[in-house]
């Protein structure tokens, strides 16, 4: 400890993935002074079609942005 | 999303708990593209007696340095 | 947030979380008298053999009530 | 299981509780096609002091719109 | 890693908790070969009134059971 | 409840998870005494390119020690 983990919808590259798990690192040191092998960092990647903002499922709030549908937006997050 | 959740042992000051939740905001908008406003920080605090490393709660660990119990060591993660 | 996580086996059609999340959403709003778009819903599907009861993996229990092993009950949460 | 985690902010009624477990376990079971005895709720507040947005604590956000800081806006979800 | 994290009712007592964390350490060393150093448990309490089965809150259903409410029956785990 | 989440890497075969389940759930019965019924375990596995210690994916690591480079040691927790 301390344990950080990160939940993030797929989609990201695995360079993407390597500078997060050093930058979270770094900044757990340098916040709570302690020593980076005590640092440990678990990804946990969530599906479209496993979440849901608003009560719509985000593959189907995506699909309907894809299609024009008005009022959707899509977040990257 | 996305959301990191921070599990460490007690004892942060608030100062602490700042700097560990812009630090680590950071890093993930520098790694994933995301707008701040995409990122929630979650801080779980885990008391003494609450976890145990090699089968032996951290409170009965600790407890056993401070007394000078030997091959005890108090890590600070 | 409310951030809402669902635990449950895996087994269900699209359409069973589409009904799932919305559902939720809606009894949430309904108590706690928050936006819709605050309502985050997450769904985690456990593996048979990744789950056990009384010490036996769902896998295996489920193969022994499919064989007719006897007191193997079959529960479909 | 199903079982089910809500990760909210403090503050709640305990009316509000029974009230949202209620409508989750009927959520689900009206889903899932459960019995309501393999549902599950687990309700985890949060602290003000243990959760940011945009690397800012939900204490320091609220203190900052209580004193008429400018651009902060309290969320009640 | 491993980690183990228990979700229990409150009310063990230091002991018993003791007792858990060298127990299931053991377990886990037994089973999967690793060194006790590399297995963390850590034991998450949930109150009374933050947990539901059937749609009840267990301080509700333990209220009724104490009253000699019908169909009510106390379960201790 | 109690319910138990290991946390592990991949790469255990199905008996070694079958004898897992069977000694934390016997581990629980004995210090916290409850029913076997009541005890559920669940298994999440973790892979190596989403877990990072000290700031380095597992899965660089491993590739480094493998192809020896200085200073890198497999854990096989």
């Amino acid at each position: 400890m301390p344990r950080i983990v990160v939940q993030a919808y797929e989609g990201r590259t695995l360079d993407q993935k390597r500078h997060l798990v050093r930058g979270i690192t770094d900044a757990v040191v340098d916040a709570y002074a302690v020593s980076p092998e005590t640092v440990t960092v678990v990804i946990e990647e969530i599906r479209d079609d496993h979440t849901a903002k608003a009560g719509v499922l985000r593959s189907d709030r995506n699909a309907g942005a894809a299609s024009g549908g008005p009022g959707e937006r899509r977040t990257s997050a």
